[in-house]
Formats: C-alpha cells, structure tokens, sequence
C-alpha cells in the first residue's frame, strides 16, 4: 500500500539532520512515496525558514496532492503566523483527502484550522523524533500511523494507570463528542484570541513536556477559570514529561494536580492517554466526533470508520 | 515617619528565611512598625500555607489598617484563590488607605482586583528579595517606597537603552490612561478568564523572569491575537532577566522580538522600564491614570499626587 507522504516544516529548525533522514529512509522503507518540501531544511534563527518561507511550505503541502502531509518536527513558529496561514486551501486538501498530522507546536496549527473552518487534522507523529528515533520507530505509532493511510483506524484504548483506577467508575459513555486538545502550554496560549476553538460537550486531551507541574496546574487554572473545562465531557490527560521535580515542590505533584482538579469540575480527568512526547503515541482526530466508553480501567474511544482516500 | 507594614504571603513558602529576616529587620530599621502575619512562614507543599491559610492570610492583611500590606515574596499560588480571595475586603481597605504592594505572582492578585472592583495596588518590592537583599536594599526602590509612604509619590522616569533611542520619537504625550500589568507570564495566563481587566486606551506595562525570547513572544502573540496590545495607548516594556540563550536561538533575540512587535502594532512599545525582577525598581500603581510624555530618550510617567494616609 503505497502511500504518498508530503514533509514539511512550519515550525523550528531541523537541527538534528541525522532523525530527519532516518525518519525519511524509514517512511520509504514502508513502501511510500516521500516527497520532501522544498523549503523543509530551511533555517532562519530559531525557524525553519522565515515566516513567509513557512507560509509558502504550508501552502505546498496543501496543494501536493498527498495522502498525508507529516511535520518534520515541533519546536515553535506556528504562533507567529497564524494570521496568515492558508487555512481555506488547507480544508480543502483535508477535504479531498490530505491528512495533516503533527504535534507539540503543531498544536496551534490544528486548533485555529478547527476553530476556522472545522477541519479535522491529527495529533500524531512528526519525522525525526518519531521515524527517525535512533532506537528505530516505536511499534503502536507505526500501526497507528499505518491504521491512517489504510482508512482502517477507528479509535484507540488504554488502561488507566493502577493509582487512577478508578478515574473512570461510574462515567457514563460519550457520544458525538469533538475531539480537540494537543500540547496543554500551546493550546493556553492561544486562549482569549480567535485561534480558540468554541467547544461545547466535546473531549479535550492534553500533553506537555518540560513543564513543571506548578506551570501546568496554573494552565489548567486559565483553561477552568475561563470556563473551558467544564464544558467538556471529558479531559483526557495524555504523557506530561521532561520536567524537573525541585526540593520545593514538597509533595506538590502532578498527580496532586490532577487530583485537585477532579475536585473542582465534574467532568471525568482520565489520565494514561497514551500520546505526548513519548514514543508510543496514537493518532488522534482533532475535530472529529468521538464515543467513548469505559469497562473498569480500560478507556475506549472510538471515532468510527474512516474511507480510505484514493487519488 | 512611622508607618505601620503589615507584611503576609499569599504565594510561594518563604523558604529564605535570613533573606526574610533582613527584609523584616530593614524596615523596622527605618523606623516602621512592621506587623508580621501569623502565617506569613507556614509552608504547605510549595505553598505559604494551605489555599484557606493564604486566604486568610489575605483578609487579616485586609482588616490590618496598616498603611502598607506587602508580600513575603513571590512565587506561584494566587491562581489557585482567585476565586474566594476577599475582594471587597481589600478594596474597603485600600479605600481606607492601606496599600497593597508586591509583585510577580502578585500580578494575579492585582489584576483580578482591578478587573473585579477597580481598586489601585503598586506593583513594587517584596520583603525578602528587596529589603532582605544580602548585598542591601536598592536606594531608588527604597526612595520610591518612601515616596508611597509619604504620598508624596508623583510619578517616575527613565531613560530609553540608546538601541531604543528612536522609540519615543514622535510619541504623543498620554493622558489619563488606565496604568496595568505586571508578569508578562502571570499576566497571560489570565487571559480569557474573568480575572483579566478589560482595559481600553490603557498603558500596559510587562516583565518577566527566566522566561526564554521566543516564550516572550508567544505571550506576546497571545496578548496581539486577543486584541489586547492594539487597545492600548502605550507598552511599556520592563526588565526582562535570568534567562538562557541557547545555540539553536541563531539570531533570535529579545530586541528582534521587540523589534517585530513594533512592526506589527500601532502602539509606541518603549523599553527600559526600571521594574522587574532586578534590584533597581520603581513602584507602579496598578490601575491609577497616569500621564506619559518624552524627551528623546527620557520618559517620564506621572500619576499625579497621592495624599497621605493618616490613622
């Protein structure tokens, strides 16, 4: 199942040049058809290329006809501009069949194209820390990757950590609930401008890496004081990691974080989900309609059958 | 001129407890009779006391009839109360004179106080990082706070850094705005909630500390994207400190950040601002009209005379 996979960079540099190749060589190595943006090793400060060449990359991808148009990598960049970001042209690749996919930065990307034009993108991999991980690509990503190009995918399941055991006893199952979310301080920050997607009854999952837990409990604080999360009908809290505890800190953690949310809106913080800056990620469908269910530990969310696209 | 100082921690545990004590020692020093809260060095977690402690620490401040209420220190903890702190209390105590003062974290507090009933606090000092300063407290803080205790406080000037000497050139003087702002970081993340004032043809002063440039500009975005920036009549940009530039920054600055932002709104953004977390600080009513005009490189920034406070 040959698939044609476009690359591209709209945030930060690609430093490591080594993962990007690795990434690559592995994507053809399944069969596909890697095309690689002209503008995908471009560099400009921090940026992979100065905003108009990320611009232009942006509006490459959405004209390429791919199947999947995959990040290179996160970083930062997409918050710049997002003013200007094409985002017409991109629903309408998404619509005939183009798949974005990214994570991290990507995040605000995904966000302002579902709050414009209600677009579905996925939260998923990115080239070089994904593909091209030195200890080769992580087994689940790959079929996860794999379940989108053949239109198979139909929703995900995880187990709820032992101590979160019973996050979810006495839920009752979600249906028609939007799927949104992505990295908790890029999604923050788009809060109070018009990149924010109105989401009323929908299911919010959250990641961050490098964040201490202190940061992520005053982001948390923003999203419910603004009256985001008790809207939901769930919060789904994905991988948080790469932070440093502090002799500080004193017993204050991330599971007191999310213990102390819990106690504050009624809507059900399931925890484990299996994505974030971590290896083992799944693909996730921002934007679509999702059920979800849950049977003692195990979580399931489904987003039905998806028809595979064919150019 | 005695004073009484009613000294409380609404944030972080003081964990510097000789810094706090010089602090203490120093004003008592100057003559004033400091008062010193009951849970002004209680720990809870990283926390100066439990949420309900720090409360209460709040409303003591509040029913003190001191003539300045100033925190312990900064930290992280106001975003936990904002929705129980004693608003009407502190604006009732501020209407009799007493004067709230600190900053950092502090920002949540004053910002949700001017958003919530309009009352004036001064971003200023906190005990132990400015009067508990081991090398000794900074003459121009220590003057400005004299000048708060005294009423005679007008107003405060400063010179542009000489990159920004063109900064001012052409500016309007500015009248009677609304003066806001604080922690860029803490400032942000009330955005979208409703503890963030709403201020039109304001001056909106920022700082921050240990916060990358490219962090800087993403709040700066945030702030752009919400309409926010564009509303004010001035940005006044104060010390920004204790961060890493890193090999992949290429070029990415702070002054390119300034620099862009200027490219991107109306609104004079002038720099150099003596506040922040550095020793040499001024004292800023958050909330007060003020009136601006410049010089070439000289700024000045008046608030008009204060009167004195008599118990």
């Amino acid at each position: 199942m040959t698939k044609h996979i476009y690359i591209f960079s709209p945030s930060s540099a690609v430093r490591d040049k080594a993962a990007f190749k690795r990434g690559v060589a592995r994507l053809k190595a399944l069969g596909h058809d890697v095309e690689i943006d002209e503008a995908a090793l471009a560099t400009h400060q921090r940026f992979a290329g100065d905003d108009a060449t990320r611009l232009a990359a942006i509006a490459r991808a959405a004209a390429s006809g791919a199947d999947v148009a995959l990040i290179s990598r996160g970083g930062y960049g997409l918050t710049r501009i997002l003013d200007a970001l094409p985002y017409k042209a991109v629903a309408k690749a998404i619509a005939h069949g183009t798949e974005f996919v990214g994570l991290s930065d990507f995040t605000a990307f995904q966000q302002a194209l579902l709050a414009k034009t209600g677009a579905v993108s996925w939260s998923g991999p990115a080239v070089g820390e994904d593909f091209g991980a030195e200890a080769g690509p992580d087994d689940i990503m790959e079929a996860c990757f794999d379940d989108l190009l053949s239109g198979q995918g139909e929703g995900t399941g995880w187990r709820l950590p032992a101590r979160d055991a019973e996050a979810a006893s006495g839920m009752r199952s979600i249906h028609g609930a939007q799927l949104w979310g992505g990295n908790l301080c890029v999604l923050t920050s788009l809060l109070g401008t018009p990149y924010f997607p109105v989401i009323d009854k929908g299911v919010l999952f959250l990641e961050d890496v490098g964040e201490h837990p202190y940061r992520i409990e005053r982001m948390l604080e923003q999203l419910r004081h603004a009256g985001v999360l008790a809207r939901q009908k769930a919060i789904l809290m994905g991988q948080f990691t790469g932070y440093r505890k502090v002799p500080n800190d004193r017993g204050f953690s991330l599971q007191g974080v999310v213990e102390r949310l819990r106690g504050q809106i009624k809507v059900p913080v399931l925890t484990g989900l299996p994505f974030g800056h971590v290896p083992t990620k799944v693909l996730l469908p921002v934007g679509a309609k999702v059920e979800i269910a849950a049977e003692g530990r195990d979580v399931f969310m489904v987003w039905g059958h998806r028809h595979a696209h064919h150019h």
